[in-house]
């Protein structure tokens, strides 16, 4: 009885007021003046907005300072210095990859995300003990949130000799999806980077997310490696690409050409927004039907100060970027922040239908729109029907 | 004695923490371990940052729908579908400038806006009930926020007969400072625009405030004819550029020699850092000279959703636009929002040394970055010296 619940006057993506009884972990039923029943716990929603989980698509988990106090940022500008910075900074300052994913994981669960596919750095100085912290913490948050894992090769692939073994065992482990980045600018070896990370893919049947930075053409002609490769590997539906940002170049006709192409090959795309880059435009991806998903990227870390796992923040910096206004385009942003994220998850029973696992958010407000401009706290969060969030705080503490 | 007051342990601007004795409105003394006095009220500001008042340095007070419940989104995408979609909604919905500005000011103001700068619209079918609206916000407000008004020709200026008087009888009465928009795209009589806005401004003695959303080289020839009217009617320091998006335009060094002129000219500019647009990059005009201000532009209006009134997040907004990372480069955002809007405003005896006026603003947090990337509710407020918000909120209550 413990996941049972009937939760009453609750208003399902901004439609009239219902009731909803959740059963083992699902929404059993949806109708106004549900009958009580003896020992089933009742909560009074207040007419609250009823959301499906959020889906936290594109972070790091290991990598946030949250908690660790306050820290000068020390990176310069180049994404090298970025890179290279953070891995000394690891070591300097004991950023621990279990404590500090649980502190993250928490915090998104406050704001109501119940599921996050974290990236997680594998080179061959951490080696797989950021896997291993964030697996770590995907057991202890196992009733709480879902957390799937990148091998993600941060510091290069071919580049770096010794990482490809490292993702390999990462993948005969914890890890779930098999992870890239930026085959021209940062391993100048597209062909070689691409083909080992699609061999991988191959080897242990996960499915792929690649980081691409890469802009204009350099980004469009790493892009059609990837799509070529999905077809010739027929991973369709199973290949995600980050950031994306050589979809936003001025050559529009160009980038809608390649954008028809990744929904023809049903390739994903995840996207944090980013305010100061082109970045991919949401109207362009979902008019050729390519599934884009959204996530805060790297939260307080040592590659910025900002970010606090807030995903109707996001819908809302996603509305912004995008110029989206009217009520149903700001939706679609909301969208993309939970169904997008669930379809490029691949989660089972996804939504707030009868039938659907209850995963599931509160929000005071008035509409869907009104919830991502104003981002109130939540007020109530359940993971296959148990409350672990109040009042925009996991009820779980953070170490 | 009523304006007087002893702050105990804050840190002004995120430094070492001391105290603060506040007399006859102004900063009277910082130093540690000031002595009690008595009837002098004491408070605790348990280590808080302590800032100057925010300033709201671009925004429409008349035009919000803060308050009146959430209404769907009706504009098109143009520019003109909004400006005449809004004049039908004035009428439809009674959007009654006074109660609407009332409740942004306080708004803002527990937020820690202490100074905020409005356009008001000015046309043939609304008159001056706006500005009139406004204006008795400003009195009704006199001891909590300094508000300026602009009046603005938001329906056009020379192609609409009878704006032109009605700017001039506004200026005459409350308005502070001559408005204009897009002499080109909205007026299409550059000329003519422009010569009647700085006509008033030397017939008024009134600074000057032009929306320029003009793109590319539309807006560069406009800005020209602003820069070379500045000079002729030697206004320098007396006009700012709002939004100003050609300085965004691909051609860098076209870019930087209009803003090397605009510095010449001491025109300032005013940024809403608009992720959907190219805007004027912060770098660009600081190594310049130029002041760049900040404002939330319209707040929850017939224009769009978003919007809030906080001016720590816009100093975030700025920061994500502008890709700024390193503390000292986010403390300069926060100077947009703050010493930028006092400049360009003109405020007397701005800032938080001795001999300052007392408007502050104390917010908890570790740093100034650390303030700007997480936005807590402000946890004091002071207008002259005198407590005006609390915890988020204004003491007074809205209409």
């Amino acid at each position: 009885m413990s996941n049972d619940i009937l939760l009453r006057n609750l208003r399902p993506f901004g439609a009239d007021a219902t009731d909803m009884l959740i059963r083992d972990g699902r929404i059993a039923r949806i109708a106004p003046g549900l009958p009580a029943e003896d020992g089933l716990p009742e909560e009074d929603c207040g007419g609250a907005i009823l959301l499906p989980g959020l889906v936290e698509a594109h972070t790091h988990l290991d990598k946030t300072l949250w908690g660790m106090g306050w820290r000068e940022h020390q990176a310069g500008p180049a994404l090298r210095d970025k890179i290279d910075t953070e891995r000394r900074l690891r070591r300097e300052w004991d950023i621990e990859p279990h404590r500090q994913s649980m502190r993250q994981a928490l915090l998104s669960l406050g704001h109501g995300s119940t599921a996050i596919r974290s990236h997680v750095d594998v080179d061959t100085e951490v080696g797989l003990a950021g896997i291993e912290g964030v697996a770590a913490t995907r057991a202890a948050l196992a009733d709480q949130v879902d957390i799937e894992i990148v091998a993600f090769p941060q510091s290069g692939l071919m580049s770096r000799p010794g990482t490809l073994e490292l993702l390999d065992e990462a993948l005969r482990g914890p890890a779930d999806v098999v992870g890239g980045l930026d085959p021209c600018g940062i391993d100048a070896d597209p062909k070689g980077q691409l083909d080992a990370v699609f061999a991988l893919a191959e080897k242990h049947g996960k499915p792929i997310d690649i980081h691409l930075h890469e802009p204009g053409e350099l980004g469009a002609f790493s892009m059609e490696m990837i799509i070529e490769r999905t077809r010739a590997h027929a991973m369709q539906g199973k290949v995600t690409i980050s950031h994306a940002f050589c979809l936003g170049m001025p050559d529009r006709d160009r980038a809608r050409a390649l954008v028809g192409e990744l929904a023809d090959a049903q390739i994903h795309v995840a996207t944090v927004a980013t305010p100061s880059r082109p970045v991919p435009l949401a109207e362009d991806l979902r008019a050729a039907g390519v599934v884009l998903c959204a996530g805060s990227d790297g939260i307080r870390d040592t590659w910025g100060p900002y970010g606090n796992g807030d995903m109707l923040e996001r819908a809302m910096l996603l509305g912004l970027r995008n110029n989206l206004r009217a009520d149903r385009d700001v939706e679609h942003a909301l969208w993309c922040c939970s169904w997008g994220g669930a379809r490029v998850m691949e989660l089972d029973g996804y939504g707030i239908e009868e039938g659907c696992r209850a995963d599931l958010v509160l929000v005071e407000a008035e509409s869907v729109t009104h919830a991502v401009a104003a981002r109130p706290a939540r007020k109530l969060v359940l993971k296959a029907g148990r409350v672990v969030a109040r009042d925009g705080r996991a009820l779980r503490e953070a170490p």
